[in-house]
């Protein structure tokens, strides 16, 4: 993907300002929406049992984040997801965590079977999922993040979802295609919930851009790039998180064309 | 309203510190709280239905936001607010989206009957409000905030409260008077939960003013004044958010005087 | 406790970068989560009662915060703390508002039961606990820092906890040796949660010196003189709040060493 073809889906956000119905952590609640409010687009944080498919049928897009899950807020996301698959409404998983307990497992599972159009995670989470779904056989003799790439291609393939891996460095693929992003900055780990932010990034992306793939390598590029940019202003982790923010909303084409480093991974990732 | 009557009641706020009881929504739990230390208040976020009650009776204003509604916090928010009715206690309604999904109109429309103080919220928030007690009758046919502000009239009129609509410009309501402010900054919409700021700040002005009319005015002028002064410093939306507690912690007489646009407006709103 | 013995102790976290299980308030996850980042330690916060017994069982400490308590979360508080004791991971306990109401006075005392390694507070929720737990007897008599501090001295001794009251002059006490930090900066109490920061940046700290004593002396310290170092960078409390995590980032021994300013209490505190 090439900066100017990032640069349009980004203008597009900008012009269209969709509605994005969120159902995520409460850690990362209003870094999300500002997120999504530096970007141009519309943040809604909605999760009654009460309300959330009537607000799915008028958002442009729905992520779903389980990071501090509990019974009530379960059942929120299954109704949305639900409802997001029923209308056509692309959305976005997040499994904070998937692995961490028993419960988090069956819940995390219990939401892949509502087929996502993306999951993003970490490695270890990607590769929880991908052992989860049955994707994972053969996958537990790799290490590191080979293994959850190829986790990430299987579960891509099972679940017809676009799976990305966000990490020192970004994967994205679709089962078939894998795209690299060399973007970003180390510090940004030190953060909390940027990658929730990022989940919520590609929702906005996803409500202007019909192709899920590059809606996810165009929003992953454009937060890794904002991202760097930020860690160039910060003094430390706290300034950047207040960078960041600035950085999306600032991010102008020409920051974006210099310093984009995104690559098609071209050899073959599974030969079975 | 002159800019000395602003000042000498942000000096009340800052000089008894009025302890201020917020059910508030999870997005900006942290920087309404952080919003009313800034401004010399002692916040304090208590929504259990075991508590609210207990709660309201020690507190000087007591804040409902239906931001992230859901049952348990409904209940409470009932609970909280007809025992402030009780007590005389003085108490704002922040109705967040109260348009955007049914079970939200209908929890809206309950909270109405407990009878705020005041109702702050955008354009299209008090038009719902309007429409759903019955005040908005011939008001659909209007356009944008001169129907908002009718609607905010009649609600007025009829719920005996104070009605306040943000936005570019401001707007205070008893249904008799009307005040315009003309301060703030167009990167405040930039920042999720600004708007519910002013509406806790507005909570501590009716701590220290019996007068619901004047602590509005009052309150949004302070708000919108260091919106204002904290644009000026910022790079971006994630600055503004911090700059702004800056700003209300740093404001000064001189500052206010300087840049405060309020005016009473002059021509009779409704005809009929 | 010299600053070597401190540092010591923050490099043993930096290193180790051990998981601590959060049970907070809403209010503060955020900052919470960023504050441990910030020192090197790995936050999770989790507060489901269908999950947070399999969490502590693979956390280095577990971190209890009563902010926002309500039933479901107290529920978990019990069930965590109950999980702890029994597997012997050290747990710290946040007694927040503890005398606001009878619904927190109780939930206080039900988890003074369940033994925390580790208790802080301010001075009058310190006291409330020491006058709930029956070891406030005779305490009603003193007044501020001094009837707090014996109320911790008597807590601390029959809970054979660790106690710390924080404020302008913090204390730490195990019943027998009391340790006073005269760091810090009175802007900190203009930005809301930053003691809940410093309880969780306690169990940091417990996760790598098991001496709860040494550990909590240790936390405070890095976090004051943070504190300290992050309001000469301040221009408000909105500045603080995102400069105290760049300080406790950024912190190294030279600055520690040249700012720290604790000794131990060399009068006897109870003569009974």
């Amino acid at each position: 993907m090439q900066a100017h073809e990032v640069w349009s889906r980004l203008i597009a956000v900008r012009e269209q300002a969709p509605l994005i119905h969120n159902i995520t952590n409460f850690v990362v609640m209003n870094n999300t929406a500002n997120a999504l409010l530096a970007i141009g687009a519309s943040p809604a944080m909605i999760h009654s049992t009460d309300e959330v498919e009537d607000f799915v049928a008028v958002s442009k897009a729905l992520v779903v984040n389980i990071g501090t899950l509990y019974s009530d807020q379960v059942a929120a996301y299954k109704l949305a997801a639900a409802q997001a698959k029923r209308l056509g409404v692309p959305w976005v998983f997040d499994p904070v965590g998937a692995g961490a307990t028993p419960y988090r497992r069956v819940v995390a599972a219990s939401l892949l079977r509502l087929q996502p159009s993306v999951i993003r995670g970490n490695g270890s989470e990607i590769l929880t999922l991908a052992q989860q779904s049955g994707a994972g056989r053969g996958v537990d003799s790799l290490h590191g993040s080979e293994a959850a790439l190829e986790g990430a291609h299987r579960l891509a393939r099972e679940g017809s979802a676009v799976v990305a891996i966000t990490g020192a460095v970004d994967y994205v693929t679709d089962g078939e295609r894998v795209t690299e992003l060399h973007n970003g900055h180390p510090l940004m780990a030190r953060v909390t919930g940027l990658g929730c932010s990022a989940t919520a990034v590609i929702g906005a992306f996803l409500a202007v851009e019909p192709d899920a793939f590059a809606a996810t390598v165009a929003a992953l590029a454009v937060f890794s790039v904002a991202g760097e940019v930020a860690a160039g202003w910060a003094a430390g982790p706290g300034s950047l998180q207040v960078a960041l923010l600035d950085a999306l909303y600032t991010l102008d084409e020409a920051t974006l064309a210099d310093r984009l480093k995104v690559k098609a991974r071209s050899e073959p990732l599974l030969k079975c």
